[in-house]
Parts: structure tokens; C-alpha cells; sequence
């Protein structure tokens, strides 16, 4: 039998185990043209958390009694599809199931296998890394000798966005919610600093860690990190706006103080999503995969075994029990 | 005897006349290099709100017991520096007295005369017009077919921005204190659109006039306004702080809510402060000084007679009553 994970009612706050069940299925049948394929890796994301509610967000919602669906890299087992033979390695957006079909192939990508790991094409030779780049180089132009802060630096991003910053010559700050995260940005990431958030205040870490201020914060969070930011940032400060995590919506959506930074320190605060820059992806892997290769840059994954541990795996991403990229993998390579 | 208006408390909250006197003072006396003017035109400018408060803000504060310091223009009427004639005609950041010294002719500007009228040297051809220009054109980046709204549009640099966002050709939205200026607004300066925000909702004004949504905002006032434009920006929307009039310090700051729309559509909100712009401003007056002489930009002025007409002439300002550029007359040009 084949397996898998359904959402089967909406989290309010928190998310729990009682949101999900692991479900026996049926094997999936394929059509002319049909794409079979096992998965092997599921990957777990922030923004998962949004597809969760019933409200509209940038993402369409998941459906109660239907498989979670995030970025999936997976083998093709059979293939009625020209484009695709048996034993490629392919990513989509995929059911959270071990086996499943794909209508004509549509939406697959093939994983060029020689680039790096197959589990880097969903996260750092995939979107999550574009993400770190966009926003970091791009949006935050970090010129050498400036000071960069990051939230959630020890996550998917965040541990990208600073080593990218640091290539660019700025004095990299992180912060996360573990002394274990902390450790990992300083001794392993080359993080110039890097506080936990949980142990005290983020605006007297700020004052030791960046006595010149901040030219660049890599919002992933909002809330009162962003305001902490804005009170910490020097004149000219660019803010990347990568995530608002600590706020879904705007009822229960206590606002954000001290805007007026903005003007004061002709501060450019902007938003992006990385759907908007999918074709840079391709230029973006050649840059970046030699850096991986020798070693350079590194990369965390935080690899759960199991679907049947999917869930359990997806709520203690969120509440930030993973250092790096945590994925779930459901079969051998 | 020479007069003078001076700042004689702080005020909290609205400035009333109590804050202000008019005195009676000695004549000024130069040294050598020294220039000495006779002062034609006050400029009453919004900024010098948050110049009678006591904290730090992007400008020095007032002392108390000295004059109040606004744009000036002024005659020459007496010089011992060779870089001034009497009748020339200048500007600089002078005293609000009819006569003053200013040592070495220090920050002094000489107005070429043949550009326009000399009182546009301290709005439309002056730093209040280079404002509109930087925000509505080099950060608003509007292009034909966008739609740009205007806050604090019948105001100095609000009529600038929708005429340049207008010729740049985007279909402008303003919104004003008063029916009034909304008229002024749509019959003079060519707003496709414009309404009174004292009268109703933000929300349904800008679902009327804006029924695409925003591309561009040229932020005047911050609060809720901004917040109403964040719910009708479009994807891609830019949106330039020029000014946040309705939130003076963090502590008595509501906050702004909904700043997710950020992120989930990707816009880009900048401040900025004309100073860091003042290298602009000869290639700005040689673009818009054949507008104005040719009647194609429209800017309007409020003149407001004599020197003890000042104190109200601000607080009105600042009250909204006038309509385009108020300025004090103290001396026949």
C-alpha cells in the first residue's frame, strides 16, 4: 500500500500532530504520458504554515481531508512521458505521499545530479538558496564594510543570506532561538556574531554586537525584531523583507512601531517572493554550486527518517527545533 | 527697531499661539564679510513641527527664547563680502526677523531671478519641489498606465508629486482636508481623481478612485492612511516616505498594521530626506522652471501679510487651512 500525510483541520495558533493523519492510500495509476514517481525527499518550509489556513495568502490553501503539498525531490519509477525516463531524479510541488503520479510530467523539474547533492535542488541550489541571494545581494546590496544582521540565521535561508552577505564583504550579525544554533553560526557559518534571541534582549545584543548599527537587515520574522531593527539602523539601511512570521493577519496584528525610522534614516524596506525571480535560478546554481563544492560555503540539512514522522518533523520546524534545512526522507537515494 | 518671532514654550501635541512671540529687537550689525538682508519671504513648512520638540530628530531643535529658522528669501540690503551685491535677492536658512546678519554670507544662495518668481526659489523651484520630484519620480518610478495616489495632496510638495507622476503618465489619485482643495486638486492641477479624507472612508474612497489598486503612494502622513494604501497597493507597489505627520515619537506610536502586504506583494517602501538630494537640484530647476513658465505645472502659493501674522500663519499651516505653498510676505519684493 502506498502512504500518506493528509491535513485534516485548520491549526489555530499552534500547530499539533491533531492536524495531520498518516494515511494508508492507493498506489497511484498512471495515464499516457503520466509521470510515476517515489519520493525521497520532502521538504519542510516556513511558509507551509500559511497554506494551513483557510484565508488567501501568496500561496493557494491546502484542503482538508488532502496531502500536504511542498517541494518534493523524487525518482521516476515509470514514465509514459518522453521528457522523463526511469531513474531520473526530479523536484515539484508534490503530494506528501511515497508514491505519486503526475499528470503529462507537468510542473517537474529534472535535478542535475552533478551539481551537488539531490536534496540541494529544495533548498541551497534551489528556491530557499535564490531566496537567500535575492534578498541578501540583490534587494540588501551589502557593500564591504558594512554591518548585516539576520534573523532566523540558522535556518534555510538565514544561514545562506549571511554567508552571502559575508562574501560580499560585510560584517555578518545572526540571530536564533538556541545556543546550539549560535555555536553553529559563529564556528561553522563564520557568522562575525550571532546571539539567541530567547535568552535576552534583542536590543542590547544588537547595541554589543553591531555598535555601528545596521546597514542591512534581512527581515524573517517582523514583529519586534523588525522594530529593534529599525531602531539599530544607521542612515541608508536597506531591509529585505523575506518573512512576517510573527504575524498572519492583520486582525489580531499588534502593528509595527517606530515606522517613522524609515524617513528619519531614508531606511528602503522591501518585500519580495521569490516566485518573481525563477528565472535567475539557473545562473544562480552555476554561481553558487562550486562554493558548495569546495567547501566554501556550507550548508546545513537537518534530515528526519520516515513519513510517518513527516508531521512530527514539519511542527518542530516550526517551532524552531532544527538547525538548518530540515527535510524528511522517505527512501534511499 | 527690528521685529522678530521667537519660540517661548514647547508645545505638546498642537502648537497654539501661546508657543510664539513677537518681539521687538535690535537691528543687526556686520563685521566685515558679513551680509546683511532684509527679509522678504517666510516659508512655512511641515518640518517644523517636529523642530519645536526637544528630542534629536533629523534637524536640530529651536532653542527657546530664540527665533524660530525656516527658508527665508531675502534682499541684500547691505554687504561687506564680495560674493554679494545689494539687490541681490537670496535664500537661506534665516531667522523669522525683518532684518538679520548673517556672518560671512554663510549658507546663502543667490536666486537667479530670470527662473521664475523669487518666492518659488523656497517651494516649486527649491528643495519642497526637488522633494516631490525624488519621491513621485525616482522612487515612485511611476509608468504610463500606473495609478498613483497622493496624500497631503493640495499641500507644497503633494500638488508636485501628482503633476510629475501625471506627466510621467500615470492615472493620480489625491486626497486633501477639504472640499476645497479636493476642487483645486481635479479643476487646476489635473487629478483624475481626488476626495475629501474628513468626509469619509480612506477604504471605500480608494476602492472608488482606485478600483486596480495602487501602484504608487506618495506617503505625506503615515497612520492609517498608510495602512489604507497597504490594502490597495498592487503587487509591485512603490510606495516613498516623504513624511509621517501623525506619529511624532515611538511612544505614543500606534504602530502600522498590515505591513505582511509587504511581503505578499512584493512592494518596496522608501524613505528619504531631500538633503541627501541637493546635488540634483540645478538640473531640476533647468527641467521644471519651463513648465512653470509655460503654465503646463501649476503651483499654487498662500500668502499671508506681515511678520505678526506669522505665528498663526504656521499654526493654520500646520492645521491644513491653506491650500498649496504658505508663505509670509514681510517686505514688498
Amino acid at each position: 500500500m502506498n502512504t500518506r500525510i493528509v491535513l485534516t483541520k485548520r491549526p489555530s495558533g499552534w500547530v499539533d500532530e491533531s492536524c495531520f493523519a498518516v494515511q494508508d492510500c492507493a498506489e497511484p495509476v498512471g495515464g499516457p504520458g503520466d509521470v510515476l514517481l517515489e519520493a525521497i525527499y520532502l521538504s519542510t518550509d516556513p511558509y507551509l504554515r500559511g497554506r494551513m489556513n483557510a484565508g488567501p495568502s501568496y500561496a493557494p490553501g491546502f484542503e482538508i481531508g488532502k496531502p500536504i503539498v511542498s517541494r518534493v525531490v523524487a525518482r521516476v519509477i515509470a514514465s509514459g512521458n518522453s521528457r522523463f525516463a526511469v531513474g531520473d531524479v526530479v523536484w515539484g510541488f508534490l503530494d506528501w505521499a511515497l508514491r505519486s503520479v503526475v499528470p503529462r510530467g507537468e510542473g517537474l523539474h529534472k535535478i542535475d545530479t552533478t551539481l551537488g547533492r539531490i536534496s540541494h535542488a529544495v533548498s541551497v541550489l534551489g528556491m530557499p538558496g535564490l531566496t537567500a541571494w535575492v534578498g541578501a545581494i540583490e534587494i540588501g546590496q551589502p557593500a564591504p564594510g558594512d554591518t548585516a544582521y539576520i534573523s532566523s540565521a540558522a535556518g534555510t535561508v538565514g544561514q545562506l543570506a549571511g554567508q552571502f552577505a559575508k562574501r560580499a564583504g560585510a560584517r555578518v550579525v545572526g540571530s536564533a532561538g538556541g545556543d546550539d544554533k549560535v555555536d553553529f553560526l559563529r564556528d561553522r557559518c563564520g557568522f562575525d556574531a550571532a546571539f539567541n534571541y530567547k535568552t535576552g534582549s534583542i536590543d542590547e545584543a544588537l547595541a554589543e554586537h553591531c555598535p555601528q548599527g545596521l546597514d542591512l537587515y534581512f527581515d524573517n520574522v517582523g514583529g519586534s525584531t523588525l522594530e529593534a531593527a529599525l531602531r539599530h539602523a544607521r542612515v541608508g539601511a536597506r531591509i529585505p523583507v523575506c518573512g512576517m512570521i510573527s504575524a498572519y493577519n492583520e486582525v489580531d496584528d499588534p502593528g509595527i512601531k517606530g515606522l517613522q525610522a524609515l524617513l528619519t534614516k531614508r531606511i528602503a524596506m522591501t518585500g519580495f517572493i521569490i516566485y518573481d525571480h525563477v528565472h535567475k535560478l539557473a545562473a544562480y546554481q552555476a554561481r553558487v554550486a562550486p562554493w558548495l563544492r569546495s567547501g566554501e560555503l556550507v550548508f546545513q540539512e537537518d534530515i528526519v527518517q520516515g513519513i510517518e514522522q513527516a508531521p512530527a518533523a514539519l511542527i518542530g520546524m516550526m517551532k524552531g527545533e532544527a538547525i538548518g534545512k530540515r527535510l524528511v526522507q522517505v527512501a534511499a537515494e
